[in-house]
């Protein structure tokens, strides 16, 4: 496979990316740390990409698909939860208010993910995320949640491998959700994944060891804990991060700022933005999810690569 | 290197494992997990294999070698933090009373660790902890510490590897210790380091991007902590285990014990016993340090490998 992709001609590489200046430009990256000799050269063991997951990898919209995993969860507890009818951001999720929700950011959600989560084994939350995702359906599309990845980021993830880079998923959505379907869905490895992260115990259950996932954050792995999640769980600094909102912003820094005058290192920085209404969703500086827009300002001075995905991107998802 | 291991005759696999069950029980499993069309048989990516460092990787007398060297820099910050003098565990590690630094056991070691190396950036640390390994001797060998390493484990980790294992440190140590020479002394990369962990935050220092390391511990990877630091490191349960002492015996218990009458996959817990005075040290359940009793009580009903450094090895560090 590293042969067969090394040698195939450029028009092989990308199939889903239009010809231009964003294809070009992460084909020109990857020629230039994979090539020996070259001051541009990296080794293989510092090849390390990071993606973010929700609006980079797959949809957010209407909101995070994790979230609409946790709200039937909810609802199926509320009677056990009476308190919860007059607590945000149980309320709403209750209720089904989508704004209430969206308003409550990512603190709200992991407030939900923790009471729906908690309490169980990590077995039994892994076997319950698999049946959702086996069985539920995108509201809009009618998709199953794991086709409405984007075929352009499923090629890059597959181009980056081809070259020897470590492609890692670095998400602000829960470590344990994403890990069900990540190996199977983009080829990411459970330990390549790095997550907002509850904290958890060990214990014999009647004679057999389990995880119990406890009510109480260790990680919450968005904005400014993003590059403390890439520190703990990879310990070397990314050449490559893809993201879409400002919660990247930081993972974007940490990976392409050099530390020094003397650091010429080649690093690379993409953002996803989603500018097609018709085939996907058109979004950025207002939205509640997903908002993109001190990253965007940011982006042209420090040389990240803004994808346009209406018009860098010749397919949106798989098969369509 | 795949291909030619997997042909080697069985007398040239783990060469400084004196021929006997020990060896023939690691060779025996490591056979049956990797044939094909076997029931034994796992998938190369399910071939986790976790191995405890201090004790069980390189010496860990007198105390640990990460003690040894946090030692150092708070006698260098004692000028400056007065209060000291009366509060344990400093007070004992200004003055080098290894007895009292015992009796603080893990949480001592924590506090010191986090008082030594705290307020400076990840790089500033990793930097420190190079110097101190390059230019520091054992008070006992006069080696320097990373040629303190088993050499039996050494091939150990090879043959795992060469079997298409993929092999994590687990360690009570400090993760990114452990990391400065994991990579160059065992083969293990940052990203599959395991270890105990501070908070941290992301800033912008003066333009640059750094992770600055906090006073507060994030977990202790030690005991119960160590199927936890498995769970969120690498997020699959582990079918070799290997430590030293009751600090494993959670990991022992997590690898090794099946899940349910059902569960008939081939699990190897090991562990090693230090019972050579002459060649390295022998201690188990009367230890401050790698105190092993609980663990060696269990071993026989698990089935669990005990293995006598005394007996079983021919060899003890490299080049010896
Ligand atoms: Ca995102
Ligand atoms: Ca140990």
């Amino acid at each position: 496979v590293l042969l067969a992709s090394t040698v195939a001609r450029a028009e092989d590489v990308l199939p889903s990316w239009r010809e231009g200046p964003a294809r070009d430009a992460i084909i020109a990256f990857v020629g230039a740390v994979t090539k020996e000799g070259a001051d541009s050269y990296v080794p293989p063991v510092e090849r390390v990409a990071t993606f973010d997951n929700d609006g980079t990898l797959w949809s957010e919209q209407p909101v995070y698909f994790q979230l609409l995993f946790a709200l039937d969860r909810i609802r199926a507890l509320a009677p056990q939860h009476p308190e919860w009818k007059d607590t945000e951001p149980f309320k709403s999720a209750i209720s089904g208010d989508m704004e209430g929700l969206k308003a409550g950011g990512m603190d709200g959600l992991m407030k939900i993910v923790a009471a729906s989560h908690t309490g169980v084994t990590a077995d039994e939350f892994a076997a319950a995320a698999r049946t959702w995702l086996g069985a539920s359906r995108h509201p809009q599309t009618g998709k199953p949640y794991t086709e409405m990845v984007y075929q352009p980021m499923l090629e890059l993830l597959d181009y980056l491998r081809a070259n020897e880079f470590s492609v890692f998923i670095v998400s602000g959505g829960g470590i344990d959700f994403l890990r069900v379907f990540a190996e199977e869905v983009y080829g990411v490895a459970p330990e390549q994944v790095v997550g907002s992260t509850l904290e958890a115990h060990f214990e014999l259950r009647d004679g057999i060891p389990v995880i119990v996932r406890d009510a109480k954050v260790s990680l919450i792995d968005d904005k400014a804990g993003k590059p403390v999640g890439i520190y703990r769980h990879i310990g070397r600094r990314p050449i490559f991060a893809a993201g879409n909102s400002d919660g990247d912003l930081q993972m974007l820094q940490y990976t392409t700022i050099p530390r020094s005058s003397a650091d010429t290192r080649p690093r690379f920085g993409l953002i996803v933005r989603h500018t097609d209404a018709e085939r996907e969703y058109a979004y950025d500086r207002q939205s509640a999810i997903g908002k993109l827009d001190q990253a965007l300002d940011e982006a042209p001075r420090r040389g990240w690569l803004v994808v346009d995905m209406k018009k860098d991107w010749r397919t949106v998802y798989p098969g369509a």
